[in-house]
């Protein structure tokens, strides 16, 4: 079995077929092969593993992927693996440890090629030459120190290449290196790797001394996490911290029930707000009919519009000054995507009073109140669905807490009145 | 003025002040920053620029980035830009452009590094030297090719740098490569990226000759991209083709309208439901009261499951095969969730009645009816938002189009069948 056949069929082996694959590799693909297992799969393979084997494969580890895997353990396992590694990386490992996961901090790699500014170019393409044979994370960027760590500069591989031989590391490396702090968080650094196209970004401490250097391929897992995330607060519930069939049951029934009882109580005020329109509701019971068809284009509309102005303010481009013309467009389309649903409900109820009757004499009337509430609806869900994430923004909250289901509870509400509103002005003295 | 400056204003600049600052930075820093713009952006400004000069920016660029940038221009002016290159850049840029722009062809670059299998290590790396000199994509995997372009082997220039100077390349190359086809699907090459780690695959033809390399860092875009697209499609629309802002207004129109009018529709069978149980609701007006709060509750737990079903999709993390599990998994927590709401709707009930009354003798009747229904409802809102992304997969489907408004949808008109069913059956004899 090759490979990328192995890593295919992996998630859905049972333990014993997966350890038979596995001991069928040669010894170098085995490696390979481990090398690219995801943290919780390597994780959870190690520990299947008979104990006196776990060293050898736990040292091939670099230490930012050790360190993940030890992130995937519980504590006990995490001492007894971590003592597995030889003196120099378990140091270097339970640094990295004590960052917060996602802080550029616990993202970085500490294995970085290096050189001294003073080092001739051709000294320098040897002494990297050395570098190599150790696992570096990267040895396009080279990072120029001093004794003390500073970080004085950078040279491409590429740069030393082209450079004469005579000329000194000094000579041809960039000083203005764009540098994140040990605290930055992962979301705001995956931006960075966006705007400037960086294949890899050094993490330096307040002195500006270099404690290692977060890489491109980390930020894909990044991105694809952060956009989790945020689809997982969008669909209206707390982000799941496993993946969806390895979240225990409590996890997943912890993160849903708390959203779901508070949508719930705000939901039971439109129970109040009809209680208070019941005698009209009493007086034409046809009014009902078209309460979930109204309030749903409420808050269909306001999904499309947090949709659209959340995906935006998580890709940077939209901010908090762009609030106005945000909300002009928004009203713009209300008014218009308002419009077209309004006809739609007219000739719907007309329609159905022509073909079936039931209306009495007020279905134009009903079919008004319908009509003009829609899109009242409409205007007031894409206002509130573009306006709360930047709101919440603005509040120092999460814009994708302005949830799909959160912006339909608030337009729920809101659309009955104007429903019911409508209604009663129109149809008083006639239905009503 | 500094270039990293330069580009965090400049979507919000002026045209003339964006001039003004890009003629203020120094030769070098205005040639980094122009590589840095993304291609829309460029696109535009380069429009922007006296006709004499837009020759001399357009030549710099790389030939993918040249591509991008045309992809964004209307067709008259594509004809008037590229023919500003010299003609071996020219044709490179009009094959990249007669690939799709979100398949493998159209992302890969042509400027990758090349050696042929029988150099010597040392004639390899001074070959590679100079190749540096010119814009390549990446040197640090190196393409072993034959003469007619066969991709024969791969070679990562630490390998090189490890390799004792005596040995060839063909020794130290490694000749199982993974590699894509032209039109592989941006959205699979995402996922090839993810899980195997590589900064680069290769894009070969059917004779497995090189056409290009795709590298990591337009995989971050198009992770970027494909998770826009899946909110946006989850939001209830079509996937904009523009950044929010930029969007024209009939686009955005449009991109919504088609959904919103299809929820609408089939919101319409509300009507219908609510129209068949007009007499019992004429009875009991009280019932009508808890319409969106019971049928809310339904939309609500099935926009939870359907995020975690299809992003959990996207990522590869859950396939057909799981359909069962996850069918279960969402039985017991629409089980769980349900009669949590449950008991806060009986509550709510019997808590109204007893400090507002209005709910006469039945108040214990209309809070069973709604705590049971509610069970029900949540139970086939998770089966249905958990269910449905993976049978539009399964019948060819973006299974983010199971959106929350569709799946919201389809639970009011279920819902209200369950709750006036429920209801029905509950009171019938003492109420209705």
């Amino acid at each position: 079995m090759q490979v990328s056949e192995l890593l295919d069929k992996w998630p859905d082996c049972d333990c014993d077929s997966r350890y038979a694959g596995f001991l069928a590799l040669s010894r170098e693909d085995a490696e390979t092969f481990f090398g690219l297992l995801p943290a919780h799969d390597a994780a959870e393979f190690l520990l299947e593993l008979p104990i006196v084997e776990r060293k050898t494969w736990m040292r091939l580890l670099p230490p930012d992927d050790a360190a993940d895997l030890l992130q995937e353990v519980n504590v006990d396992q995490r001492v007894g693996l971590l003592n597995l590694l030889d003196e120099v990386n378990r140091k270097e490992v339970a640094v990295l440890l004590a960052y917060a996961e996602d802080d550029a901090g616990g993202l970085m790699s500490t294995r970085f090629a290096r050189v001294r500014p003073d080092l001739r170019v051709d000294e320098a393409l040897l002494y990297l030459r050395r570098q190599a044979r150790e696992h570096l994370e990267t040895i396009y960027y080279v990072y120029v120190l001093d004794q003390e760590q500073h970080l004085q500069g950078i040279v491409s591989l590429r740069q030393l290449f082209q450079a004469p031989v005579g000329a000194t590391v000094r000579d041809v490396m960039q000083t203005t290196v764009q540098t994140v702090p040990e605290d930055m968080d992962q979301e705001e650094l995956s931006r960075k790797f966006r705007q400037y196209g960086y294949l890899a970004i050094p993490v330096v401490d307040g002195e500006r001394r270099i404690k290692g250097i977060v890489t491109l391929d980390d930020i894909v897992d990044v991105v694809d996490e952060e956009a989790t995330e945020d689809a997982q607060k969008f669909g209206g519930m707390e982000a799941l911290d496993s993946q969806y069939l390895e979240a225990s049951f409590f996890e997943m029934f912890k993160k849903r029930a708390g959203w779901l009882a508070v949508l719930f109580l705000g939901e039971m005020l439109t129970a109040s707000a009809m209680g208070h329109f019941q005698d009209e509701i009493a007086k034409a019971v046809v009014l009902t009919l078209f309460v979930p068809l109204i309030i749903s284009s409420g808050g269909n509309s306001g999904s499309q519009a947090s949709t659209l102005v959340i995906r935006a303010m998580a890709l940077g481009e939209l901010r908090l000054r762009d609030a106005y013309r945000v909300a002009r467009r928004e009203l713009a389309a209300g008014l218009a995507l308002g419009s077209m649903l309004a006809i739609l409900g007219i000739l719907r109820v007309v329609l159905a009073d022509t073909f079936f009757g039931g209306y009495g004499d007020h279905a134009l009337r009903i079919g008004l109140a319908v009509g003009i509430s829609l899109v009242g609806v409409v205007v007031f869900g894409t206002l509130a669905g573009s306006m709360l994430p930047l709101l919440l923004h603005r509040a120092g909250f999460d814009p994708a807490s302005a949830s799909a289901p959160f912006v339909a509870t608030l337009v729920d509400v809101s659309g009955l009145i104007i429903y019911f509103s409508v209604a009663t002005l129109l149809l008083s003295g006639t239905l009503l």
